[in-house]
């Protein structure tokens, strides 16, 4: 990706980039702002350095793009999402794009950004030859499926999960 | 992992192994083998270079695992799926274990090898520290979706695809 993206809305333009350390913080404070995510993090408790070391795993690896939605150059940090890229053998050896952790600060919503970011993530995976892009949804966030069905995407499968 | 794994289910006990360069080929096979695949894969037409540039791709990244079951060491390949380990913040900076392309050879279905399979690959995941194991399903597959609720997933959430 080019290191900094212009994302324009009807109503303003958000800098989209790749998230840089300093970006850790207000990125946890997103997922932790959120209603299914609140009980999940520990924003202010003492397991810092696990979001550190899981920040730095994803920095070292090219296949992994976490981004950094702000609300312009050097501004707040609004919204972000992780796009990871994953070779396989199956649909004649595609690489698909993951999209996952995506989150919009409650006071930017409701204006577009949100589609400007998943329309992005889709360009993004196309420039990269991608042939896919999945992203699974929690079943209680009925807004998130209209969203999704809306920019195109299909609810064909179950998304399964187990915690260890 | 071990370079070689015994798989023992009720009737016999498989090899496990990750998959190497000779495998893609019955892989492949394994994959247009199935109902919802054979559209899909290319198993006999010009397309393979594109199959042998995904197998470079996932072996020479340690974050994916593709894995070969056969019928004995050096025997006939009958089972596959590919694990990736992907980091991400959420979740206090949790790995996820990611399970994709699953597939059992009919002649070798309803012995227990997919459940041996999916068992070893839970245990891996927690060997290498994830907390959480996903994949997703065709909704279409009501038997798979069975299996994996007897193995202790959730299907919380919708599985959204958008083919490029």
């Amino acid at each position: 990706m080019h290191s900094v993206v212009d994302l324009a809305t009807g109503e303003k333009t958000y800098t989209l980039r790749r998230a840089v350390a300093a970006d850790v913080r207000p990125i946890v404070a997103l997922l932790a702002a959120d209603q299914l995510g609140a009980t999940r993090e520990d924003p202010d408790g003492g397991d810092w350095t696990a979001y550190e070391r899981a920040f730095a795993a994803i920095d070292a690896d090219p296949a992994h793009l976490l981004l950094a939605v702000t609300t312009s150059p050097g501004g707040e940090v609004v919204g972000t999402m992780q796009l990871s890229f994953l070779p396989g053998l199956a649909r004649r050896g595609a690489t698909r794009a993951q999209i996952e952790a995506v989150r919009v600060h409650e006071r930017h919503r409701g204006g577009g950004l949100g589609a400007a970011m998943i329309s992005w993530a889709v360009g993004e995976a196309r420039r990269r030859g991608c042939a896919l892009v999945q992203l699974t949804s929690d079943k209680r966030r009925s807004d998130a499926h209209r969203f999704y069905t809306r920019l195109g995407f299909t609810a064909g499968h179950e998304g399964f999960k187990l915690a260890l």
